[in-house]
């Protein structure tokens, strides 16, 4: 059993900090480091990537809605076209970043509100893949499992890999529970690391309302966006390894 | 004899735009193409690289200050490395767009005050082409002749192409005449035409304080943010062009 | 007989214009200046007071969404209470602005899809209303004939204006000839004064599908960001003028 | 004895915070609240004013460099009248919101690299007095004591009170210890309090290289950017309070 373990990280702005990227960057195998949309700029990335690459963390690109007041939580209303290009730049933005620091960006997954369009919406998913594939056709996408994010990824033969999350509750749709119903959140550390390792076990993922499902992942999502996310992430990093299951980047495998 | 064409472009904002680039395409043969420091965003680049392409017009990135309001005119307080760094993000966002253009990027010319910066600040000027050179060492340099912008690019074995300017006068010590002395701007497309003929003959360029003086230049750099820029740009280009003198980017000598 | 006439103003940013504003400052009344949301910054919005002023034009805030790049002709997610809060940062700017140029700030319009949403959602148009009363409660709302911003406005006991548009079509149901279908443009600006002459004798305005409906208007929107439009709204000025109808800013009725 | 305390608040931008204003709010008497310019945006003024508000804290314009990336911590090169119109804008988008709140606006601090240059540059000095007088005539200047900002606003007969730092060590000229010299930072609440205490009995304060000098100061500049910052200003007002010094707004004297 292996496992990769993801965070969005890099998300400064400036003067502002946002979560703990050094202690995230000690647990975690891939970075999703903002690009300058949703936040970032050149030296918050900077200094992310030279802490992902001292970390020998992979590195992805993160690209967001164009706003930073909004963290990319706001749809911006664009067309399918605008929204490949403006992830076009924010990629190139951050691997000319990476060249700086000589580390290389190996897979994209888009942000908050842009992410979440893309896992419902075909045409902005083939729009990310389309654009992501012209840049660099061996840059892989990171996509949450079973949405169409993932399937645009799969018809356009682009690599690609699938994300669960630690600490959200699932239904037989394979939706997410929504965040107001019971179930939602899975607060304590220890029984979001026994369910990941039963679905590393037997690639069934617990729901709410019915039988377990069938869910193909190679990564799972930890947040770190406070002190209480970056001491889940540890101890579920923690528990799997204990159960013997091996935390290491997809990119690599 | 042979000589390049180069503009500056792609300057737009948003709804905004600045002078003719479709008319200016179709007189230069290298695009400096805005990458949305000084000015310019996905839509904007795209659309001028749509054009370059179009045309057959060489691109080349032309990072400037994240300085908006200021159109990059402004001195920005930065360390070297970190405009190097804001430099690099720039330059990667256009190649990130240009890929979907289907366009390579082939050179690197800083913008307004950046470029005039690192044109007398050596230390400026390295950490400018170490990060271009970073991002990719067959990336060139287009400095204006004689400045420390081609002295370090010289330095580190970098691609480099000189310029000099179609409608500036010159001093012996190789410098511009400043802006509020006599004979600082040839307003004349016949005059300033005839004497970057004679420059190409001889490789002199006539000074108002002295003897002509030796310059090296394989470009031709040509204003369009003016309806009379745009007629004096092709003027001196249909004059040249009469007079047996190829116009061609250097990129591709 | 006597109306104001409106125009969208102010509207470059940093180094970058759009329309022509000296020449609409010498044919409007009113001026709806941005403020820095959608459009300008504090030079620009100087020199446009300083033309307001020069041509003893009353002076509006032009409140928009805080997306330079969409012009603020994008809807950004935000409940009213957030709108109602920029819109206050916005208007307090030119206010700020209109300070040092001498000119009172007598009215506010919102722009482009901020406009459109606070003319057909109540809850906006509230929100708007109570900012800008809480600003100044002689400030006045200048609302689209008919719609929720006018009844938001009459219900807060706050000045209100209403506006018609020069060359758009009406339906019976007192909304816009959408831009797609025939009628929605007068682009004959004989065409388009007749019609406004007719609306000013008898109150009542021609529409494409049934007869004339009743609107209440103080105030004629024309636009200036292309040269015929400029063109247009000279037109619509002085055939009105010639008719015997008053051109005078509702401000100082 | 009397004196007021102020503070930098209001320092974040979107999803980002700096300081813990809550807590500073329980401790100072006069906040410095951000305006958009280095720091700040709609949502973050009123949420500041709003504690401000319930924490009966006096409230002033802190306005910056339009620079959220330098966090108004670098020169961005601009005229003084340009300087003037920046801070005016900014000062009237944080009446507007105070509007919202109901708390006026009393006075005006420029922050940080503005706040210097007006410390030491008459024009730039006098060009913000005279923005802040056109906008109201009642709005005061909370200076650096003995700098051109003080000078300034008294020649122009503006309201203006001034400022000693808690935690800086003083020159003989009167100017602040440069921070890479001994003696620049107090470390110690006790020895800050100390030293405050005693200038507030006799008027003069300590320098490294000399006797006392003479200061007026109706506030002291307290930190809050990190929680040792918050410690020692917290600190300072118990011990001043145990020593009989009234803590209170200078606006309200």
């Amino acid at each position: 059993m292996r496992i990769d373990l993801n965070s969005d990280l890099g998300e400064g702005f400036g003067p502002w900090n946002m979560g703990n990227d050094a202690q995230m960057l000690s647990i975690v195998t891939s970075a999703n480091i903002a690009c300058g949309g949703h936040a970032s700029d050149p030296e918050t990335m900077f200094r992310t990537l030279e802490l992902a690459r001292d970390n020998g963390v992979c590195v992805g690109a993160h690209p967001g809605y164009n706003d930073l007041i909004g963290f990319g939580r706001r749809v911006i209303p664009m067309s399918p076209a605008e929204i490949g290009r403006m992830c076009a730049a924010q990629i190139g933005a951050l691997i000319g970043i990476a060249a700086q620091v000589g580390v290389p960006v190996t897979y994209v997954k888009p942000h908050g509100a842009l992410g979440n369009l893309a896992a419902r919406d075909r045409d902005v998913a083939d729009a990310i893949v389309t654009a992501v594939q012209k840049i660099d056709p061996e840059l892989a996408i990171l996509a949450i499992s079973g949405t169409q994010s993932e399937h645009a990824a799969r018809a356009a033969n682009a690599p690609v890999f699938s994300e669960i999350f630690a600490d959200r509750g699932y239904l037989s749709s394979g939706q997410l529970v929504p965040r107001d119903q019971d179930g939602a959140m899975i607060h304590d550390a220890a029984a979001a690391a026994d369910r990941l390792v039963s679905f590393l076990e037997s690639g069934l993922m617990p729901v709410i309302d019915g039988d377990p499902i069938k869910l193909a992942a190679q990564s799972i999502c930890v947040h770190g966006d406070t002190a209480g996310a970056v001491d889940m992430a540890r101890e579920i990093r923690t528990r799997l390894t204990a159960q013997g299951v091996q935390i290491a980047s997809f990119a690599r495998q």
